[in-house]
């Protein structure tokens, strides 16, 4: 099946222009500037210079071969101010996402990575401590560098390296996810230095949500660095007495002091607070970090960034670029043009037509508008799509509320981000019997975003549930078939997965029959009544099987092929007259073997109390799959149509009676003797 | 094996004083008051003698079968307050948690109920939907309230039933819980009537933990209902001006107005801050209630209340009891004193055998001292002991950022609420790699808290994540094993089971044989050398299967008995051996059939190429199983011995050959064609 651009192509292009940073003269600064310590030798003043160099280099190199742009551009000063400060190969800095590295690695040693951003071998798109020591923590999931830098504080302190100086670099939108602001409560209680760094640029992955945001907005317009500085005096007139904050305030610098904020809101948190300053000023970032780096006790340092500095998104000046492909902003990411038509926009138009008959139904999403195609829907249906922000747990916990009210909310979120929402699932949702629908997108493997955003275990968490139905979409058709199951299944929760991927020009159904629970559907028969094997592909598999067994058919196999639909409830009448008709079975899905759609075909054998040892299973394998593109992955994992027609191969050649043949049935057994 | 008192007895003593309330002539006006109807028809003067009624049936009933008692006590006034002025058959009442639902339980007919409390078919100690209309959701994990009252605010909104107000009712640990953040957030951006009652008890289930709690602390001391009516010019002062907070301040009655309290930090969320107010002030609460209920904007009203209030936990009055058991106040329940030893009680000697042996072991715990047994450890170790609060997300990723300085957490959390940090065992956990010590208690079926409360998908949620070890502990000996094998595995994150129950006196082996990767250990061997069959049992289901191989001997049958002790990665060699032989093999598990333990040794026979014909598994059933002793629900799930030695028999005394046998290989299958 044909796979979008981005991945394929930015595959090819790293081959024709590599080296980018090194070899562009316009780059020297950054060229020679291999390491912190390179960084420190610079003069203040120079560094503006570099972070021109930086932004280019990150701007040329993402024009090619996609990836996150905005994030990065906005923190280039502050990261070049927090390693002209610290000493991050001794202190700990810690990316809150992490999609804003970029900076980061180019300081690190990595430029010579840049040129293969998120591909094999190339830099990975977010931190990667596979790649420098510099990166602590692989993250890619928001809200959570609070936390482990306080478990790093905590474990520094006793293990004896208390001396180790602990950042944190996190964004407006992100702080107030819940993990974030549990990691801010208890960063509260520590008794030593600790640095939130809020990188606060009011624009969070899409527009910010949430009743806070608008605290942001208010901070942002009444608070100016150049104002705190003339009015210390009456600052520290706001200080209540005798509070933990007037004893931290009097212990501060005359920089520091100057810009304490003490009605900021996360002042209640138990920390100092200090800003919002200008997170593009370096001299004024260093000197307030030179000062603030050995405060003993928990400081958020509040700075406003613009989003995308550097590069106006309105206007889009390609010379800037020199981009010879098109691309588009999507978000905070830039997605080089696609050739095809993606699951995410064959669900936004399924959607909408699904919204469109109904009105009951709902479109929710949590900060991902752009990533879910609800950005084509929450405009059209401003009363029924909502964007909740970044909190999945929220999300999902008002989704069961709707449904209790009557409504039918479908939630978009990425299979991976859903993890955030299990025990919601558990609990407000599958618990209580409501018909929240779970739409997955990024079921599968996800290209150059690589092992933080698989989504590998949606259906061995959701399985366990009682009731939960499980769909997979194969293509647009079955994806439009599946959404209409879930609008009218009012049973129980429903959830559908599909990749991030394109849809195939020609289906194999021009139009998809309609969904039956639990019922597979047959998409191309086999030639005789006695087929050689028959493959139940879950979801996409059913396409790479389709060219697995374009070739198995020239070499003379006879295959049925059926798209499984339905992991739960699987097909057991269909298996079990395959079992019963000598057909062995291959199951194939983009999943964990563990839980997957194979165990609960596996486990319907064991309910008919029918062999499965003919029941063969190919899935993801149990191990970390890197950033590369969604073809070579699947290709890595065996899940390609090669891989397929390999494994029909291997099963069908030789005979595959079991190496230790089992003839010793229980039936042999002596009776009871009693 | 031995259960604790509190299930068996509680069941007993149900049919010796049945009918409590309405027997008893010192509750008269309770038994008169069975509807929310009922209530409203007595005039104000009266509710506090009400109040102190269902007092004592709580203290009676707890006294004899064990329950929640503080947080029940502590708000016996609210709970009245908010039936006698809101209309909860039309209204919505949200429960955060829910361990405090027996006030509102006596108002809405449940009385009748309340002397079978925990049991089958008496009164769920959470809201139970499926006992009365009047519980919306079955809850007992902290923090949903607010976000599922969201949901149905706008649900009510959408759906033309704007007229339903809508009330949470949430406690001050709770309420900094990260979903009740998110759900805070987003509370402030409705534009209805939204009201979150704060019943804030300084106590949390332990001692309240986080920064955030020192907060509450200081608004308790430093404001008093009777100062606000005092000086509501001062607090008008202290408004800002042209800010949402002076728009709806200005449209709020004067006994509102007078208790506003503009500094409050829920006010960054965007809510109109009421409070604190006395919440035992039934007249007080009544008539700000009466002003606040129609309030078009997201209202928090901040009642300070005692946990407990009316029963002295120091004196511990027996004779208000009337009981004639001895029981212990745990945290915020009541136990009835066990006559054996609890998993969790070893648990805790265990871990400080463990903990005095190596200095870099910690002991984590997300505010259930008490239930995890740390209570015993965090005295002993104040540096490495360490309390979060109801936080488990920021708890696993402290433990990652501790274990990267190079700690050995260990985090002792209920198997159901680990669940609220699957996503941060996937990234900061099991993707870094990180040795991280998880200790689920609770695993399985936990007894009286029902069915939110059962242990029942945790191999099932970690077991696809690449490296994580699974252990489970069948008795103290193989518990203390299982933490010293624990403390020396490095190599990845690595988890132990254990249940809601009594060690065994008597284990099968005195002293455990040390751990080995991925190993079984034989507890009972068979008689002969080919055994009938053999019996891989996964943490205390080993006992169940003692029990049920005694009778199998008398009747002649000859079973092995192993302890399987790991999920991940199961003893492939010793299930090949097995099967080579020709030895049919049972797992039992106290888990999800699905991403079991059982589909483990499935998938592993499927790895190794042998046949899983001969594999049997018993699990715990696909649907939900609600409160009632921890016995009877093994029973009904078929998971007792006797379940198991019928099973056994079955399966050994017919010949179990699947019902379609087959015989057509696909060695018969033409070679490729070509």
């Amino acid at each position: 099946m044909q796979r979008s651009d981005q991945d394929e192509q930015g595959h090819t292009m790293a081959k024709e222009k590599p080296q980018t940073t090194a070899q562009d003269p316009s780059l020297a600064l950054l060229a020679a500037t291999n390491s912190p310590a390179d960084l420190k030798k610079l003069p203040v003043e120079r560094l503006p210079e570099l972070a021109g160099e930086i932004r280019q280099a990150i701007c040329d190199q993402v024009s090619q071969t996609g990836g996150h742009l905005a994030p990065n551009l906005g923190v280039v000063e502050l990261t070049i101010a927090l390693h002209y400060v610290f000493d991050f190969g001794h202190d700990r800095l810690l990316f809150d996402v992490g999609h804003q590295c970029y900076p980061h690695k180019l300081l690190t040693g990595r430029g010579k990575l840049l040129h293969k951003l998120r591909q094999r071998d190339g830099m990975a798109g977010f931190p990667e401590p596979r790649e420098s020591d510099y990166d602590l923590f692989s993250v890619g999931h928001a809200g959570t560098s609070i936390s482990t830098a306080v478990g790093m504080a905590r474990g520094d302190t006793l293990t004896g390296q208390g001396d180790r100086r602990v950042v944190s670099l996190i964004g407006d939108a992100s702080i107030v996810n819940g993990v974030a602001m549990e990691g801010l409560n208890n960063a509260g209680t520590l008794e030593r230095q600790f640095l939130t760094v809020l990188n606060d640029n009011g624009m969070s992955i899409a527009r910010p949500q949430g009743a806070m945001a608008g605290y942001f907005d208010r901070v942002r317009l009444s608070h100016h660095y150049d104002d705190f500085k003339k009015r210390a005096h009456e600052v520290l007139k706001r200080v209540p007495l005798g509070s933990a904050l007037e004893e931290l305030y009097h212990r501060a610098g005359e920089v520091m002091k100057a810009a304490i904020n003490a009605g900021h809101m996360f002042e209640q948190f138990g920390l100092l607070c200090v800003g919002p300053i200008d997170g593009h000023d370096l001299p004024g970032l260093i000197e307030m970090l030179e000062e603030i780096k050995d405060f003993d006790r928990p400081v958020l340092l509040h700075c406003k960034t613009i989003k995308g500095k550097g590069f106006d998104f309105a206007t889009g000046d390609p010379t800037t670029f020199h981009s010879p492909k098109p691309f588009v902003v999507s978000g905070c990411r830039v997605e080089l043009k696609s050739s095809g038509r993606s699951f995410t926009s064959a669900f936004a138009d399924a959607l909408t037509d699904v919204m469109e008959r109904d009105e009951k139904v709902c479109a929710v999403t949590a900060a991902m508008p752009d990533g879910t195609g609800l950005n084509k829907i929450l405009p059209k249906f401003p009363e029924r799509g909502i964007d909740t922000g970044i909190c999945e747990s929220h999300a999902m916990d008002m989704c069961a509320g709707m449904a209790k009210s009557g409504l039918k909310p479908f939630f978009a979120v990425y299979s991976t981000f859903v993890q955030r929402a299990l025990d919601q699932v558990f609990q407000e949702v599958a618990l209580q019997g409501l018909p929240i629908r779970l739409c997955l997108d990024r079921a599968g493997y996800v290209g150059g975003d690589g092992a933080v955003h698989h989504g590998f275990m949606d259906i061995a968490i959701f399985a366990p549930l009682p009731g939960v139905v499980m769909l997979a979409a194969s293509d647009e058709p079955n994806l439009q078939a599946g959404l209409e199951f879930m609008r009218t299944y009012d049973d129980a929760c429903s959830v559908i997965r599909y990749p991030r991927d394109n849809v195939v020009d020609q289906p194999l159904q021009a139009s998809a029959t309609p969904f039956e629970l639990g019922k597979a559907n047959l998409v191309r028969p086999a030639k005789g009544k006695k087929p050689d094997m028959a493959i139940l592909a879950y979801g996409v598999m059913v396409y790479e099987a389709t060219q697995a067994i374009d070739r198995l058919v020239e070499d003379g196999y006879d295959i049925a092929l059926y798209d499984a639909r339905f992991a739960k409830p699987v097909d057991a009448d269909l298996i079990e007259r395959l079992i019963s008709d000598g057909t062995p079975v291959l199951t194939i899905e983009e999943h964990a073997l563990s839980g997957g759609f194979g165990a609960q075909v596996v486990a319907a054998c064991a309910e008919r109390q029918v062999s499965a040892d003919q029941v063969h299973r190919m899935a993801m394998p149990d191990r970390w799959v890197y950033q590369d593109s969604r073809a070579n992955q699947l290709a890595e994992a065996g899940l390609d149509a090669n891989s397929i027609a390999q494994r029909v191969r291997g099963l069908l050649d030789q005979k595959i009676s079991p190496p230790i043949k089992i003839h010793v049935g229980v039936g042999t057994v002596k009776k009871a003797a009693k």
